[in-house]
């Protein structure tokens, strides 16, 4: 038996208004309050400066982005700095001329940037119109170290893909994190929402199992009407959570603004592994055809 | 919206003793009364001829292997005919000298064998010696086409994969299913057991989801003593289930033998890939690294 790795984690979900200080002071206040509770690793949620402008494509929405480091890695390095703890912040990315990316940012207690990672799978649906705004991410699916350990950086829409949360594991990450922006449109239908919401949540879990990984998403909360009259309100579900390695849920919050916490043990991973050992079983010589882009009709 | 696409199943969970006939006379009649109550695929357990004989390496047990086809394909596809329904069992497979496979076979409505699976992840943890006995699946990962539908046919431990499920997606299953063998290990504490269960029905419900496929998993019931001082003693845990494609639970047995009767509606697959369209946003540029054998160390 592995001696316990305990690590308190925080995940900080609010609504956004369309002030950037207002945002920035609550993520602050949020990892502020975390930390002052022990957490050593703080998540936020996907594009925490501002309210979730890709509900519509408006160009004028491009001079809200920023490099890296930037700002807003300034900002949140020289508070990871003060509370000594690791801050995964969200970064609407300018990063060359016509390439904007939609970036999760790590801050090292130090002060300094431990890596970034740029979102690899880019939504579009009605009132997630991301494609418009942001490059698919071009620097592969890396894990980024820290002093609390080896973390699997994704975001939102990544939750989907088992490939993402494998890639992750492959490299070496103990943890798998979203930020992550998703909600219910205003026209869902009170049985979709539990059945969306739960799909959400167990897709998330799966990856923990399948990876004996344990997986923190922050997401946001609050109603965003959207600019124009597309009627693509949405709801933001919040709902963050922290599971452990074999799905097991270890906090969970509800759709207000909340600063959740978990201890999370990192020795189970390896644990785990030892008395199901799925990563031994791997057929890498039949998984060739998962790059194939197309689907048999069926 | 499409019109609905209802396809009831059956699933067929139950013990096993020493007698073959006794054990196939309860697939069979779980198989008749699965189809008095209208199912039109019946979904049978792993190995359901046999004792889990794996839970020690015996030489003589591989007396017990037959061809496919061979005497358990013939009697089901006869009853197949008799019955119009589509059937899945599960064969301990002898093709040539040295090569036994744990296969699953697919018998159609006019008695004939649509096709059959091997499996391709092969376990071997106490109690589950499969390595001794199965050769891993040579054949690949390989959807098999019924007049029921176009089935991703998998086998247990194939079931902590994410890449058999989303291989077979890829090869136009629409449905996921997994004969199944699996259950408490003596010795696991009461706190371990819900938590070992629920990772394996997430695991399975998370399939669903990233796929957006229905899946069925038939598991055996029953405790099985080992037959030597190993005290690898298995109580299978049954819980057999259907979910639909959002992960959504439509039926789940409990532990002790049942026939599981679920309406899966075959429509909701592409209805869901219009809202959530997973697929379209692949990064199969970026996937090469799943055929990696090894992990990073972190």
């Amino acid at each position: 038996m592995n001696a316990s790795k305990l690590l308190t984690v925080g995940l900080v979900q609010h609504a956004c208004s369309a002030s950037r200080n207002k945002n920035l002071e609550r993520s602050q206040s949020g990892i502020r309050q975390a930390a002052a509770d022990g957490a050593r690793l703080v998540l936020l949620q996907e594009l925490h400066t501002a309210v979730y402008f890709c509900q519509t494509e408006d160009p004028r929405a491009f001079a809200m982005a920023e490099t890296v480091p930037g700002p807003t890695t300034g900002l949140l390095g020289k508070l990871a700095k003060e509370l000594a703890i690791v801050i995964i912040g969200s970064v609407f990315e300018k990063c060359a001329a016509g390439f904007f990316y939609n970036t999760a940012v790590v801050l090292n207690p130090d002060g300094k940037l431990a890596g970034s990672y740029r979102k690899t799978h880019i939504p579009d649906d009605p009132g997630y119109s991301e494609k418009f705004y942001f490059t698919p991410g071009n620097r592969g699916i890396k894990a980024i170290d820290t002093p609390v350990g080896r973390l699997g950086v994704l975001v939102c829409w990544d939750q989907w893909y088992p490939e993402a949360a494998r890639l992750m594991a492959l490299d070496g990450a103990q943890l798998l994190l979203y930020p992550s922006a998703l909600g219910w449109d205003a026209g869902d239908r009170a049985d979709q929402r539990d059945q969306q919401l739960e799909a959400w949540i167990t897709v998330q879990r799966g990856h923990a199992i399948a990876n004996q990984l344990p997986v923190l998403c922050c997401n946001r909360t609050g109603t965003e009407l959207a600019a124009d009259d597309s009627g693509a309100d949405i709801e933001f579900w919040g709902s963050s959570f922290a599971c452990g390695p074999q799905g097991e849920m270890l906090a969970r919050a509800g759709n207000a603004d909340q600063v959740l916490l978990a201890d999370v043990d990192l020795s189970r991973n390896a644990e785990l592994d030892r008395v199901w050992p799925f990563f031994r079983d791997r057929r890498t010589d039949l998984y060739g055809d998962l790059v194939k882009r197309h689907r048999k009709r069926s």
